[in-house]
């Protein structure tokens, strides 16, 4: 099974399960999901997310799957003991209110969230006006100093592409590789609401931290610390040195996922 | 001196100062604010606001009033203590970050925020479809049901003029007259996102829980419980029982009031 699910990560120690030895169990979203499928369906599954997103941030289109015994067919869908199209109605039921099942497809049993992935799209919202922002104050980073969108939006056309991002990463990412390739990367004034700057990046997979030090290093571009055309010395650098500070975590919403 | 003030109520146990005998005060956005204007001024003021929001409502609009000794006046701002067009950041920096100042202007002296109000425009938000709202789940009312909306607005044009909502007020409402004029009175699904639906009404003044109680009916018209010209006799039976449910505070938002 394969669920679509929307979270505010405001309250979450991130996706991915922390039980830290001799404590409580830290509130993350994959326990918090694991737990209302199973009270759903009656069965121990585990339920594994296709990015671990860090405490605070957001998602609309987090992905992630689990396996019953025996599998779900379309044909033979009885082991959700609901039918398939209100089964994200039925898990919601036991979810708080800071998550939802968006949605819910049977998928093919050797479906991977994780190495399947194609394209993962987030986006990093700032409010970028005097006045802070009251009522979505933990989904933007109020950013005050005037931002030359522009020139950020220049600046992003250098990201785009397979590069080495090893300047976009902070250190313990864990991966062999700093290869990546962004697909792409825009930043623009919401319509209707032109104090809202979003900078939105695709790519096939993300460093730690890659897409909040990438908004960081925009945001030095805005406000006039940098040209557009430094980011392609920062990228040659390839040293977290060089770029740009890691922006606050409640900017940050993983938007979709393509398999 | 007249602001103009945006809150997020959630937090808040409503507006009006609570200060309970032999118990510490209650949060309240008056005594937040008082207490940020006389640190920013450093006088003490008495900050009086336009509309007394209950607790978890909240404004984008609210209108609070304060005298200085000497009065602040276009030629000697001084008593501010900062230039006019930096008080709301001054002020700000004092606020915690669910209440912010949009707007600071100098008023006759005579200027009273209740009684010189001409108008008032609030509006419901009702979430109106499966999956619950997970980013403003406290900003909006989640109704799962079906809403006729056509209904509605039809329902909401009988609201509009001047009549007695005795039917639309609960009791302890304090006010010796419930005839009251509403101006506007429309129900629509907001473009783009076709799930909410907004009640938006504007009058002189409103009786407690009003708003929520003409909301309430709406949603009732609106499910298919009563036809939209059963609002009439529910109008003319004066008589709390004859309405709909009052409901929750967090879908109510005070937008503007107009002087």
């Amino acid at each position: 099974m394969k669920l679509t699910i929307a979270y505010d990560g405001h309250d979450f120690h991130g996706w991915q399960r922390q039980h830290p030895p001799g404590k409580p169990p830290l509130r993350t979203v994959q326990d918090t999901v694991q737990f209302a499928v199973q009270r759903t369906i009656r069965q121990p599954v585990s339920v594994v997310g296709a990015s671990r997103t860090d405490a605070r941030v957001h998602a609309y289109g987090q992905v992630a799957a689990f396996s019953t015994i025996p599998p779900v067919s379309e044909e033979e869908p009885d082991e959700l003991r609901v039918p398939l199209d209100r089964l994200p109605q039925a898990v919601n039921r036991w979810l708080p209110d800071d998550v939802a099942i968006l949605d819910a497809a049977i998928v093919p049993d050797d479906f991977d969230p994780i190495k399947q992935a194609q394209s993962k799209t987030y986006q990093y919202t700032i409010h970028n006006c005097l006045t802070p922002p009251v009522f979505d104050r933990h989904r933007v980073l109020h950013f005050w100093q005037d931002l030359n969108v522009d020139h950020m939006a220049h600046a992003a056309r250098y990201i785009v592409g397979t590069h080495d991002f090893a300047s976009f990463a902070n250190t313990h990412h864990g991966r062999d590789s700093t290869i990546r390739t962004v697909f792409a990367c825009s930043v623009t004034r919401m319509t209707g609401q032109p104090e809202r700057v979003i900078v939105e990046v695709s790519g096939s997979g993300f460093l730690y931290h890659m897409v909040r030090i990438i908004s960081g290093t925009l945001v030095e571009v805005g406000r006039g610390r940098w040209e557009p055309e430094h980011v392609i010395s920062i990228l040659e650098a390839r040293n977290r040195r060089a770029a740009g500070p890691t922006l606050a975590p409640e900017g940050l919403c993983l938007c979709r996922i393509e398999y």
